[in-house]
């Protein structure tokens, strides 16, 4: 990816001149931008190419580059892909800056379209020119009124702040239409080649009139650039906030170790997502309702309680119900707060939060409204009002009253206000008009709780302290180990991870009953046993395992009844006897894994472990690289770290020793990434602070090993996994 | 409550007579309510009364009930609350059969008030009227266009088959106003003294106009009646969706017990509605969106997938996320819906569910949506479609092909179609005409999947079997213990449960550590011990178990042990020893709580138990009376039941032993209902099959008991039962 400079970009959002590529009078592409410029008034230049054509839509056309008066700053093509590839050459040899490129027919479509778009790539990288698209709509700036766009476009869209960016075409069109936010631009970018999501986000960060972003993601290319551009946009004051689409999608990754069970396939992303400070919603109403509310505020509260108001009790109650589903706090009101309200009120009113005002008087409303924004404990408030558009006249003239009063106390007070109509309908003009640009409003009570929700408890970016040099080496003989296609046995596996530097039970494996009683003497009752095989990677389910035998006599009889189980549930494994251990009591059992889950590399998970790590699917994901407070927030986010910090009254256990756990794994991910697919130590015991933490259980999935067979074992069942 | 007949409830909504009493032009309350009648063209006899007043808006007006010509079937009271009574009472004695009564200054208000109500029900009850209020704002009824309501009505609401019935009057305004279904009457029911939803409901469910109810609920007062009429309902096969206001209202019972903790206060109301085979939202839009669906459709889908059509790859994806995420499943295709599919489709297509068309042709739309609908996995087809009312007209002309479509198909299909906007935006006009009485449309592809998944999700009514006596006996000695206000141990809890018929460990209470070596060389070890004292309900916390001891020193010390942090974390609880008890281990920890959840008496709660149980947030409600078909519904909610199972290996739980153990409590319930709260049994040790259960702990709160004092022991903090 080129690293695109603000100055570049301009050439793409506001050009002095363009070019119309294919001008014809039967090609939309072609037709539709020149109709869009003119009913938005674009000042600049517009130059129309065609071979033959002497006139497109009245203005003259030009059979060459060369014929033009100028060079444009930009290009549109209105070209098939078959033709595209030649012209843009033309246009960049011409010292064309940028180009718009509609066409489908790219990596979209089929091999040969994978091939057209690298090299489509290779001239744009070339001529150092600067590409929206390919398989896109284009872009429409409403502040320059270039609009390079290709399917008709409302004439009356706002200008404002927010900058809507999407990969998807339909979420463009659907996200600019809706009228509900004022726009610094759109941007469809389709196959996003040239120039993806985070160079146009660094471009708004530095884009004095952008104030957010409302993005739609299909993927992320490269989540370093993401992550850079999301901080440049939260360094600069400008929330973004993404709908990612594909988040039931299933990857194949990690899908033997329990990682994957355990932690769905949006966790990454999500996890990534919070590290980049990016607000993240699960719809496109979600999407539209929360830029609306945060692109209307006068200023972004972080912190504190939400004051409510309202004419009904019913309305009251469901603000209640609405902020404890949100984690939004309605504080209670000071003493002082309460006596101001009720000198205003009528009789049997009573001053509370969420309040019923019981009047519909504009006078009342302004002066309660500006009664709770003294209130110290409350930091935004809300005031709840049927106001649809489908209000008889009578009762709209009624309620417009409230909606004056609103507007006058939203300019004295500091604090920002939010109008929301009950259900998710366009509000009624005779209300709205008070309202524009005074305060902003939203359709629907669940909209408007989620998305200040959204808002009120949107990430901290982290930001990784300097990388360190891994503690991890890499050893040649792990390496040829890893290259070999037998899957390691879990005494392989922790074998490894001990040598990175993780504590494992001691342990000796038996080929005999005999054997077993002398390991079970030499280690020290009680022990635990398992069967020793590198084809069964859940060894419970086979019976495979034994825990807590206390006596020789045990011992014995487990050895055998772990081979007749085993040998009844997965006939065809490859036994290596029975390996007896030394037995860890008294940690909280934590799941502590390390996975492949692109396009992030290697990730790191952490939540509840032991035998009931699926039924409990407590996961939390963090991207790599490895950062204490970063694996702090992980941890912080699971059930499990309520058992580490000493659940009733039991031990605080050994945290750092966790941590230091999780920083092998992280290390391994640096140095055998290449090699290693995904390691679950399930669990990691993590004993009483100051006594450490060890891996009773190892799983390692490398790269080359050949797949395993069903038969003998595979993942959990995800009738079980599912268990939420 | 009386239980109107449908005849009775008549009268209200189609009375061929209807006076005004207080009938002047200054009270909004007698203007608006002829007003609405005469836009409607009301076809009955309006008799207006006053005093004084010879006319009223033009009608003749009378001095008393006998010079009216006829005597009215229904009257509306145009009163304030101070001035009502005696009219009613004249209204009754002339033969009156329904009334409205809009004013409000009853129970809401005061304790006159409450008063006043209690004189109203009397009179309804000595003439048999049927009374609507009072504090609401009346009846709406759309097909005999009898609109006794207080509040100005859209002209234009269309009638059909949803009964509209709200508690609250602002949610029957937010609900009436939204044109987004047909009705057939809108109910502002108010304080429902004398009919309530229950009776309404009934009265729908024998009206053929009716084809299902969106009710608004701010209370239940009868649960029985309620459930009755729900039944009714569905035995005649009309949906009933129910928004319950108030469902973070935190009761203050059991909140001693763990029962409170982890079931949150609606959690009771949630297991009653799936009880009646009713449909739960959360906001008013999800009421709205999922009326609107349900009423629009032409069958009731209740099993089967869902076939997705759009234009669009990216909504596509969307209808992915969605449709996982409110548990619908999009089936694959049948190898000959493939081949039927791609002979209409453009080259590059492939055919999948969800469908990207590719096109917006028509005729194409038509023939893909019917070759999906013979898919033998599909039962329901949806239509993405960006439909805004904001989309260019031209857009609007080329998507009103893909709608026109859509109705071809619907027509030529029997399985249900559904047309949604992406976003949550009205449809533009050129878009819904072709559509309106064919196909119901949805705002917003979140809505659309939420109100199909709440109704193909729709629960099944439980119809408890007949009720047989209680296996439990009352005892005059527990009954005068409970009497007592001392709190009792968990000893005598446990001695209680035992003479009901419940398993526990056998168990010696020591004075000293000398007597605990004693009993555990009696019992057997190894042992748990736990101090013995009724002013302490959460031992653990305390450090007042020790659990596992292997040893008679082990014994001693923690005998030791125990007396010294109890008297540390808890030094005003008055210590009876330290009860040594039999150790039963292999079991899968339950809980098992009965507790009384107003207004369902007494509930039981199950799940997840042992010392994690507020961790897990793991239970599941039942009301009264037991079932063994509700009580494995109820279990088949739970985390844990998959642990009963037999999981990963572990040998099946018995599982009819913990069903007996619900049994007993079910029956202790309704035997000393009137002097136990709640009982805990944390954990019941379900053992292997065919072994038994057994109730390792027991807290039983009383009714009269003195409040545990906060110093030496109170309920969980709430910060660890609130993780999720």
């Amino acid at each position: 990816m080129n690293h695109a400079t603000p100055r570049r970009l301009s050439a793409l959002f506001s050009p002095a001149s363009v070019a119309i590529v294919g001008a014809s009078p039967t090609r939309t592409q072609g037709v539709n931008p020149v109709l869009n410029m003119r009913a938005y008034g674009y000042g600049g230049l517009v130059l129309p190419m065609h071979p033959t054509a002497k006139e497109f839509m009245g203005l003259p056309a030009y059979g060459s580059w060369d014929a033009m008066p100028v060079v444009p700053d930009c290009a549109l093509f209105a070209l098939g892909s078959d033709k595209l590839l030649p012209e843009l050459e033309a246009a960049g040899k011409r010292g064309v800056k940028a180009a718009v490129i509609f066409a489908s027919g790219f990596k979209e479509q089929d091999a040969e379209g994978v091939e057209r778009e690298r090299r489509l790539a290779d001239i744009a990288r070339r001529y150092g020119m600067v590409v929206c698209g390919p398989n896109c709509m284009g872009v429409a700036d409403l502040h320059s009124r270039f609009i390079g766009y290709s399917v008709p476009i409302h004439a009356d869209l706002s200008p404002g702040g927010v900058a809507v960016l999407s990969h998807s075409g339909s979420g463009c069109v659907a996200l600019s239409n809706t009228g509900r936010f004022g726009m610094r631009c759109i941007v469809s970018s389709g196959n996003s080649t040239v120039i993806d999501i985070p160079e146009y986000l660094e471009h708004f960060a530095q884009d004095e009139k952008t104030r957010m972003a409302a993005v739609l993601l299909e993927s992320i290319e490269d989540p370093a650039a993401f992550k850079e551009a999301a901080l440049r946009m939260h360094e600069a004051g400008k929330p973004v906030v993404v709908l990612k689409n594909g988040r039931s999608a299933k990857g194949a990754a990690a899908a033997a170790a329990h990682t994957g069970a355990v932690a769905g396939p949006y966790a990454a992303y999500k996890a990534f997502f919070d590290e980049c400070g990016v607000i993240t919603v699960n719809d496109l109403d979600e999407l539209v309702e929360t830029t609306a509310l945060i692109s209307g505020l006068k200023s972004l509260p972080s912190g504190g309680g939400v004051g409510v108001i309202s004419i009904s009790g019913g309305n009251v109650t469901m603000a209640c119900d609405l902020a404890e589903e949100m984690g939004l706090s309605l504080p209670s009101l000071q003493e002082k707060t309460r006596a101001d309200i009720e000198a205003n009120m009528p009789k049997f009113a009573f001053a509370s939060n969420p309040l019923d005002a019981r009047t519909l008087s504009s006078e009342v409303y302004e002066k309660l409204l500006l009664s709770l924004s003294r209130d110290p404990a409350i930091s935004v408030l809300m005031v709840a009002q049927d106001s649809s558009e489908t209000l008889t006249d009578a009762q709209a003239r009624t309620y417009a009253g409230v909606a004056r009063g609103v507007a006058r106390a939203a300019v004295a007070t500091h604090k920002p206000v939010i109008f929301y109509n009950n259900v998710a309908a366009p509000l009624h003009e005779e209300i709205e008009q008070h309202l524009r640009g005074v305060v902003p409003t939203v359709r629907g009570a669940r909209n408007a709780f989620l998305a200040l929700g959204k808002l009120m408890g949107r990430p901290v970016p982290v930001v990784t302290r300097s990388i360190r040099r891994p503690f991890v080496t890499r050893e040649a003989r792990w390496v040829q180990r890893f290259e070999r296609p037998e899957p390691l046995s879990e005494r392989e596996a922790k074998q490894f991870v001990a040598e990175c530097g993780i504590r494992v039970p001691r342990e000796v494996v038996a080929q005999t009953a005999e054997e077993a009683r002398r390991a079970a003497q030499q280690l020290g009752l009680p022990v635990v046993m398992k069967v020793e095989s590198g084809d069964i990677s859940h060894k419970t389910e086979v019976g495979g395992v034994r825990v807590n035998l206390r006596t020789l006599d045990e011992v014995e009889q487990a050895f055998n009844a772990i081979l007749k189980s085993v040998a009844a549930a997965a006939p065809t494994a490859q036994i290596h006897g029975v390996s007896v251990q030394e037995m860890v009591s008294g940690g909280v059992e934590v799941l502590v894994g390390m996975s492949r889950q692109m396009p992030f590399g290697h990730t790191l998970a952490v939540g509840w472990g032991g035998v009931q790590v699926e039924l409990m699917q407590d996961a939390s994901v963090m991207t790599l690289p490895f950062d204490g407070d970063k694996a702090m927030r992980a941890l912080g986010r699971t059930k499990v770290h309520v058992l580490l910090e000493g659940y009733r009254g039991s031990a605080r256990a050994d945290r750092d020793a966790l941590l230091a756990v999780m920083q092998v794994l992280c290390d391994v991910g640096s140095v055998y990434g290449d090699l290693i697919e995904a390691i679950d130590l399930n669990p990691v015991s993590v004993l009483p602070d100051g006594q450490g933490a060890m891996a009773l259980d190892a799983l390692i999935v490398t790269k080359h090993q050949r797949p395993l067979s069903p038969t003998t074992d595979g993942p959990v069942p995800a009738a079980e996994a599912a268990v939420a």
